[in-house]
């Protein structure tokens, strides 16, 4: 296997990953959050650029199913029905609902690698799901959404975690360049580790608005079995389940 | 101190650098070029986006004392004096000349920062003396120039060494964020390692035109006293020697 990480989605060309697995890394907290809907049994989750664009979906998919979930600056924005928070996606709220999301930084990324020939997601919590599910791909592409165009040591951690499984399962058939071997370094060096995630860019921004207990939410290891996958702009288990 | 690195010049916003001193550093090659050019007794470095723009300056400079210099590709520019590689530039060749220079990252990323309070060139070649040249700063930004827009392993280890010196010094007073501090640990995890250089992506570009021989060159540490300073789109020493 081929692995390039990219630690801004800035850095993507989305043309040349036609041949691509792309898994898209959001740790704080757009993918967090995907998996916490999906494992809450949220049926699908739409990720939209635009809050107007949002609230034009979850009209037309029906008000009384489809869910609107996202942030600007950490908050949920004003009207929607959740924030960004993976601890709101609970079974009472989002169990078989569908769910229109868009947050400043995930949800753009999913979108720019949509023309991988497959896109999963990938967090802390289901790390060793999709180190499983893209073990047999050829050509990797690991997308870590970053902060606003600029590095996040939080994304980039569970890229080397995710690098490190797949290091684990294939041993030197895993080919990485400059950002893969990098990313490898640093999460041998740091590994998960609450206080750096509270450290974080991404960490100190969330204490600043009250939600700092999602970044301990954030960091739990393998703690889901579930491999979001998104295809034709919808994302839903890959394995069918729960959906 | 707070010290920012950028590990792409498009993660940097230019206009937020105005009360920075920022150190820009493309370690393959044009930031060694240009301690190796100031070292050989170069006059001045007046780096340029385009070969066009070369020309246009040497003639305007007069063509009996301005050299161009610079590359496309990893090779010289078709009609130019000198290509990148730091070993041409010996006193035979540069002493008392000033050098237009224009390269595919390293010009760029010059030019991009030079709305910073100060600009300063770092290489592995001069990294103490660029230490000691930024250590009483109190907000540096450190720009890696990259390669076309991606992660470059070669200039992330600068700058992690080149953060690691200002520790030494300021201690606890450092503070650095995601980037500096992945930059700090991964100058640790590698430290300065030819093989490693040889084998990144610049290396391996390198090797492939037969510039190889380059990477060796560029990854020795502390040889030069000298720091590049950018003022007004030229660049000379900093403390005025060989000018």
């Amino acid at each position: 296997m081929n692995a390039t990480v990219f630690f801004t989605l800035q850095e993507v060309d989305g043309a040349v990953l036609q041949d691509h697995t792309a898994v898209v890394i959001d740790v704080l907290r757009a993918s967090s959050t995907i998996v916490a809907a999906l494992a809450a049994g949220a049926q699908a989750i739409y990720p939209v650029v635009s809050t107007e664009e949002a609230i034009k979906l979850a009209t037309s998919l029906g008000r009384e199913d489809a869910l609107l979930a996202g942030e600007r600056r950490g908050l949920k924005v004003e009207g929607f029905d959740l924030g960004n928070s993976p601890r709101e996606f609970t079974p009472e709220m989002v169990g078989g609902k569908r769910v229109v999301m868009t947050t400043t930084n995930g949800t753009r990324a999913l979108l720019a690698v949509d023309g991988a020939e497959h896109v999963l997601v990938a967090s802390f919590l289901n790390l060793s799901a999709v180190a499983a599910a893209c073990a047999d791909a050829e050509r990797l592409a690991v997308v870590c959404a970053g902060r606003e165009g600029r590095f996040s040591i939080d994304d980039t951690l569970c890229a080397g975690m995710l690098l490190s499984r797949l290091k684990e399962r294939l041993g030197g058939t895993l080919e990485v360049e400059d950002a893969g071997r990098s990313a490898l370094a640093l999460a041998e060096a740091f590994g998960v580790d609450d206080a750096l995630l509270a450290d974080s860019a991404a960490g100190r921004s969330l204490a600043e608005v009250g939600m700092l207990d999602d970044v301990a939410w954030c960091g739990r290891v393998d703690v889901e079995e579930l491999v979001p996958k998104l295809k034709e702009r919808i994302i839903q288990r890959a394995d069918g389940g729960g959906s």
